[in-house]
């Protein structure tokens, strides 16, 4: 199936990202949702959006695929709160999936979870790319109850944004990796952060601190509902990490060094391995 | 003091970056000590070195200044049993200082710690370069001892090698800092890629994965002995580090949604204060 009228909800990073991105697709046309007026004047002066709306409803009942693209709680309350057209393509960015899948209630949409693997330190509109999701891949976690030609049509999608590759999972493995590639790593970085010492840190360090500490500045409202919302998955990882860590300690603290070198060389080869 | 001959022991990647930085320091000539002839040849060739040895004597018996680039435990055993001018600037590039200081039994030399806050993945001769402490700092930890020249005219070197600043410390409050800075670091990346998750991640991940493990690809020989010879500072900021990661595991596990929120504003705002 070819769509005609692609709604992109909420025009922040992500939001104005997909929408720069499938640009010229299909010869589509676009209509963005906004709650800041300055954005949709600026996506319609940019010719983004043939139109752009405060009121979402103007915008579903006419829309033949909706990218939802706010925060989790507001993107299943989205949906179950406007009209769409008919068993239409509604398709979500967040950073969880069996949360978003428990908490909708319309019927009348053919609902597929979405996670580009993508995004950059600032955020908002202005802030947004077309090529952000260059080389990025996008997971997608269709259910049996979804339309094929859905599936397809958002796979087209994904590949004309530039994405290196659609991956197809489920709502509950995304939610198991995404606690350990993305969850934990937030949490590690804003708990290294949790330190005095950072404030003297400048003139000692160089790429690790850097690095490893780069995510904690973060969004704190959205990250505490992606924490909650994947509460287990996410206690789980930090349960094994700590388990490594302990490990590490223990080594140091008792000089084990030939087993200390051993556990340090596995961590690394499993890193070399990743990256080949 | 002027320095008519600079001696660089150990032509890896910080030695061999600090011979092709230094390059033209005021009139100085240049000689390399390496155990692989192949690199020895290859500075020669380069016009870095005017000479280049497999024998240290040979070198340190003429240099006014040495710079020791060699792991830590080598580091002092390398001053402790070669001959050098009497009260010649000798400093080293190690990771851990009072392990040095406390290993050097070498009356001989006016030996001042040191080390730049730079470094690459990379590793060796060949990844040298004479950009890599451009805008880096550089800690020197001297002390009553020295003469106020050789502090000085380390000073001039680092400035002209692109240090953005040279940090005069203890090395106690040197080893406090880089446990923080640095130790913890590698550990943490290390301990992250302790997971077999790491080797399905590829699809499911996009910057923090990466940028939170970048340093897990490392020399494990030498980051246990740094481990080691910085036990107490590092197992200290280990159990730092576990509290504030328990404390988010804890709030998480525990749904206390409006303290979890508090506390991820505090490390990210303590973050963007560091970058400020």
């Amino acid at each position: 199936m070819k769509c005609k009228t692609i709604a992109i909800i909420g025009l922040g990073l992500i939001g104005g990202s997909v929408l720069k991105a499938l640009q010229g697709f299909e010869d589509a046309v676009f209509y963005g949702v906004d709650n800041d007026e300055a954005v949709l004047r600026a996506a319609k002066e940019q010719g983004l959006i043939c139109d752009g709306s405060l009121l979402p409803d103007e915008v579903t009942q006419i829309a033949d695929v909706t990218f939802v693209c706010l925060h989790p709680d507001a993107t299943v309350e989205f949906i179950n709160n406007h009209k769409f057209k008919k068993n239409v393509l509604v398709t979500d960015v967040s950073g969880v999936k069996q949360a978003i899948y428990a908490g909708l209630n319309n019927p009348e949409v053919d609902f597929i979870g979405g996670h580009p693997m993508a995004g950059k330190e600032e955020s908002g509109f202005f802030a947004s790319d077309k090529a952000l999701f260059k080389n990025a891949s996008y997971l997608l976690t269709p259910t049996e109850n979804n339309l094929p030609e859905h599936i397809e049509l958002l796979t087209r999608m994904t590949a004309y944004m530039g994405c290196r590759e659609t991956v197809i999972t489920t709502p509950e493995e995304h939610d198991r990796m995404i606690a350990y590639t993305s969850q934990l790593m937030h949490i590690v970085a804003a708990a290294l952060c949790d330190n005095e010492r950072l404030d003297a840190s400048k003139d000692f360090s160089a790429g690790s601190l850097r690095d490893c500490t780069r995510v904690a500045k973060l969004d704190s409202s959205l990250w505490t509902r992606l924490f909650l919302l994947n509460k287990n998955d996410l206690v789980r990882c930090i349960d094994e990490f700590s388990a490594s860590l302990q490990k590490f300690r223990n080594l140091i603290d008792s000089e084990k060094e030939t087993e200390l070198k051993q556990f340090l060389e596995n961590c690394s080869d499993r890193k070399r391995r990743f990256l080949a």
